[in-house]
């Protein structure tokens, strides 16, 4: 039996950073909290940043994840916008790097594929398919819907590792 | 007569970030410091960021700067390296505001045209005039002369935001 294992799932945004975290134990899943770190758009960039930064932090803290998971958001074809995102998901990247997490990346459509069952689902789809997965989570925003189905990918994908690492050394 | 003032100007970038450290009393201008940060490649994407952190945390605590420049690096057409360039500007604007420091951003093309007098300079031409200006600086890199750049685009820049001041209140 392995060891229940505490997944962190970050979605990143400059405006809105959405975070879940969730309980896998072998086939079990486990809601544990989520919600949205939110940065002040009438300050400058680097104070911005810090509000993510410091709201993150707190998150690690308090909740002291064994393994953190964050969204390869969809890059679209507006280079400012991506410079934008890029900018709130390098703090997203640095500070559970910080306390020492590893930490593994998703791109959204597996993450999609993974809960919904298609790549291309929208929003409504995964925040339906997360209430379906976590009953007790209550996810009044998307972006911590969006976070908790990183978690929950990497919760996947991690066991399948396990097992195929499993299978060959059997 | 205005107290001297230390300007730390980063030039972010994944692979490298180049630093630079000026001093500023009136006119006058120093050279105190410059170098690059770089990552290692071969990391996951969240260990360079760390490396990134804290080699840009080390410089921070090392010159204690009283104001930070970082240059808004053009965006290309690429939403991909924007993104990647994105996620080395969120670490480079965020270190020195968790250090309570405020940090003023500047075209590219404003700093070329300070220390240049063109827009369109090339990186030998900033690295010769950087020679010219801070004769004491070794600055072995292009990143680091585009840095050393960005901190003298402040120092000129925060003086005359002061001169404006004064002939207002005068």
């Amino acid at each position: 039996m392995n060891p229940p294992i505490r997944i962190l799932g970050i979605d990143p945004g400059l405006r809105k950073t959405g975070w879940g975290v969730v309980v896998s134990e072998g086939s079990k899943l486990g809601f544990v909290a989520c919600g949205c770190v939110e940065s002040d758009g009438a300050l400058p960039l680097s104070e911005r940043l810090r509000q993510l930064h410091d709201g993150l932090s707190r998150i690690v803290s308090s909740f002291s994840p064994d393994e953190v998971a964050v969204e390869e958001t969809f890059v679209n074809r507006d280079p400012q916008s991506a410079l934008k995102l890029g900018q709130a998901r390098g703090v997203a990247l640095v500070v559970p790097a910080l306390a020492g997490l590893s930490v593994a990346e998703y791109a959204a459509n597996l993450v999609k594929k993974t809960v919904v069952g298609v790549g291309h689902a929208d929003k409504k789809q995964v925040q339906m398919m997360i209430r379906v997965l976590l009953p007790k989570a209550e996810t009044k925003s998307a972006d911590a819907a969006d976070a908790l189905a990183v978690a929950i990918c990497h919760a996947q994908h991690r066991g399948m590792r396990a097992l195929v690492a499993q299978m060959r050394a059997g």
